[in-house]
């Protein structure tokens, strides 16, 4: 059996960064088998070194030359990674002097900095956003005044996931309204919703996947069964076409891919924190 | 007063891994006052083109040469917006050769498959993981024997997100307890956390900061007073000290950071989503 590559998404800070490039990067090499290590606030000499020889031993073990996704930037650091012997490949460097060149100044270098420090206000935007999630969620509180927006759609279609993820990372305020029989028995919207239609975005699934996600919560309940399941999605669907709904089906799509289809539609241009 | 320079995150996919790394490329020039556009799903030479019209229009606008931080693979997709005349930062280039010769392979160009396409195992087991921390938040279920993990802190400290965090990115089963004043009145674990000791961690929180996040969820409340925050704050580090629990304050750190350290703590090696 052949040995999986080892790859390291080494960092100063929390290792995002260089996971996040780093896996859309091995992405693009299909078939190949990788044995990923994330090694966070690498942020000393000591620690760096101590990270090297892991990565070494790595090589050593699998026979294969070690991948190093790195987004340290102190020189030092950098260097002492580069003793592993593992490709390095570090996320900043080929951007920072075309960077400094257009901007006209040197960036400033600085250990785990690329993350910044918590900016408060940001962090409450978050943390607002989050305790809106969850205080309207599954229309548990109705009031929408304060929502930015609101997701509509049959239980399990993916309303609750993607709603708390526009709060963490866009701290925007989402909640989400479920379909229930008696708003699928008509094709217009739930009194509750009428006042809020430009808010209002539709999340629709394949109901056969539908079946899948609502059996394993419920084994062999009415609610998980394929007649249910195909009659609300039907009916939803109806409904979001008779009131023109801008709507998404979540059954081939990940929950970043959902949140930022929902962005988009609504313009929202907050950035990720 | 000076023009704000235009930086645009052009993908072909959600654009998360363009932002993510344009971010953090931008925090490195701190003073430098940015105006952030993301421009996600450019899979196709129109919008290509109309992304670089875009692009092009608010260089005119802003008189400055607008920042292109770019993670489209496509040669074409790449070669018209372009055009726009921005400073491109092509995000995968530079490491794609590295890569290819490493692995002795070219990498497969597909629009949009940096972020890959949705795997329902891991997609289960975010939502799972959701699932989980939605009903073992604040103590609500309090049958740990599925926890991954499990924060503990006093009401505030920041458990509730980094829990939903911790699911939604890595999949992991985070539970959270609140410490109650009843807890806080010895300096022995409560009753029900004492089987599961490995799989605890403690927040902690300024109580200064703590006090400002309370009083704005219930503003003037016994809850939110000074001497309130002081003692739990008191009580929970001694606690935390007394058992031997890690733990973290959270005043000056991000939820990601929180999240990071948290899984390095208990070395759990799930990779980010």
């Amino acid at each position: 059996m052949n040995q999986p590559r080892p790859v390291f998404f080494i960092s100063d800070g929390t290792g995002i960064t260089a996971e996040t490039i780093g896996h859309s990067l091995l992405t693009q090499f299909a078939g190949v088998d990788f044995d990923t290590t994330r090694i966070a606030f690498v942020d000393t000499a000591d620690k760096a070194r101590a990270a090297a020889e892991q990565i070494a031993a790595a090589g050593l073990r699998s026979g294969l030359r070690p991948i190093v996704v790195n987004s340290a930037v102190d020189a030092e650091l950098i260097a002492l990674l580069g003793e592993s012997g593992g490709l390095m490949l570090d996320v900043f460097a080929p951007f920072i002097l075309p960077l400094e060149q257009e901007l006209g100044m040197k960036r400033q270098a600085r250990a785990g900095q690329a993350h910044g420090l918590v900016d408060f206000a940001a962090y409450e935007s978050r943390i607002n956003a989050t305790n809106y999630a969850l205080t309207h969620d599954d229309g548990v509180d109705l009031d929408y005044d304060e929502a930015d927006l609101i997701l509509v759609g049959v239980s399990r279609s993916g309303k609750t996931p993607t709603c708390l993820y526009l709060a963490l990372h866009y701290g925007v305020k989402a909640a989400n309204y479920p379909l229930t029989d008696d708003d699928l028995e008509s094709e217009e919207l739930p009194k509750r919703l009428k006042a809020h239609k430009r808010k209002l975005f539709g999340l629709t699934i394949d109901p056969v996947r539908l079946q899948q996600i609502r059996n394993e919560r419920k084994p062999n309940s009415r609610y998980a069964t394929i007649e249910q399941c195909r009659k609300e999605v039907a009916r939803a669907e109806a409904l979001f076409r008779a009131v023109g709904l801008p709507s998404l089906s979540t059954t081939h799509t990940s929950i970043e891919e959902i949140a930022s289809k929902v962005l988009a539609q609504f313009g929202i241009k907050k950035h990720m924190f």
